[in-house]
């Protein structure tokens, strides 16, 4: 089990949220794919995602979000930049030859920059105007470039079991912005990629990932207390 | 002039698109940070955005975007995996350091995914929702996710020149994210923004970049032909 109080590699994360968002706090990413390469970790706390930020915090994390990733003198943010630092660290997550790697950072970027600000949009669209009488026609006009990219994403992953010819940490954050649609029609309009985000968190990784988080929510628990 | 039809670096761009969108395309992304290491690169133009794409072009780049990176037998496609790529193989672009090289990814990545959608979300609601009744309550209700997110940036920047110590990739990004900005009062609220982005484009190598792209659609003007 990758967490482990005394691991070198910290990780922030909230110390509680909604139970809305269980499951779909972006550390998810890190701990998922730190599980993948058996890498141990330790869970620094944070207040959740409404709670006042320190000074010190936004010196690490300017948006005052989680994940912070710290080890070896490096801080990082943006699991963008913290996966590519891991994949880097170990071939399991990011191929060693130039074109496989370059094909995969392409993948992270293209989740993080041409797939999840569609999706975004509509769910910012529809927090932004819940009980809005305008906020159905406001969805159903954006809705359609989230399709249309989706579209384009399943052309591409066509009958692969992956993104490329492995599976990559473009693969591992495709699916965490699939799987966290604001709409489950909008991927499970694809059959190929409802199948892919299956095989995704059907990995043992992902699921140990989960549990993790999970796990730091029960403990924290402010009806507990 | 890093133009030059011999080149070993190939990147794609749009032959023409309407005049809204002269300077913004994102092949100024890569054109800008080749300019600043005085890369030679040749240019590959392909069909507007509104055009079909060919099979071929997808398997590059599956949403059919500017620009695709080709160069020692590597297909990169988005901005910010060609950009990491370029930022390895000069110092200039990205400090060889662990820490200020993890910084500067991370910041590629903020600007990306988490300056960018929330800026895009507004362009995308004001696009939708052109000539609607419901487009200005949705606007306004949209808009301070971006409002909050570049208070935010503007906090992290201060009064330094750059994000980190140093001119970097991820300031690169950054600012060509801050100056397309859908309505310019939105970094404009912020003094230390406007210079900012002020500083980043009067950089000799944003200049030169510019004129590249505005050259390929002034000799591409279908009204001309």
């Amino acid at each position: 089990m990758p967490v482990d109080p005394h691991a070198a590699i910290e990780v922030t994360a909230f110390k509680w949220v909604p139970p809305f968002a269980h499951g779909f706090v972006k550390d998810m990413r890190i701990r998922w794919a730190l599980e993948e390469i058996a890498t141990p970790y330790r869970e620094r706390l944070i207040g959740g995602i409404f709670e006042d930020k320190s000074h010190d915090y936004l010196a690490d994390q300017p948006f005052g979000q989680v994940p912070v990733y710290k080890a070896e003198g490096i801080s990082l943010f943006e699991t963008g930049s913290i996966l590519i630092h891991l994949g880097e660290k170990d071939e399991r997550l990011l191929p060693r030859d130039p074109s496989g790697r370059g094909r995969a950072i392409s993948w992270i970027i293209a989740a993080l920059n041409s797939i999840e600000p569609t999706l975004s949009a509509l769910m910012l669209v529809g927090h932004a105007g819940a009980q809005k009488d305008w906020v159905d026609d406001a969805k159903n006009a954006v809705r359609p470039f989230a399709e249309s990219r989706l579209e384009m994403l399943s052309n591409a992953l066509g009958t692969k079991d992956w993104l490329e010819d492995r599976f990559t940490i473009g693969d591992l954050v495709m699916i965490d912005v699939l799987r966290t649609a604001p709409e489950d029609e909008l991927v499970a309009a694809h059959e190929n990629l409802s199948a892919y985000v299956e095989r995704g968190t059907s990995r043992p990784a992902f699921k140990a990932a989960m549990a993790a988080q999970l796990d730091a929510f029960a403990r924290n628990n402010p009806d507990m207390e």
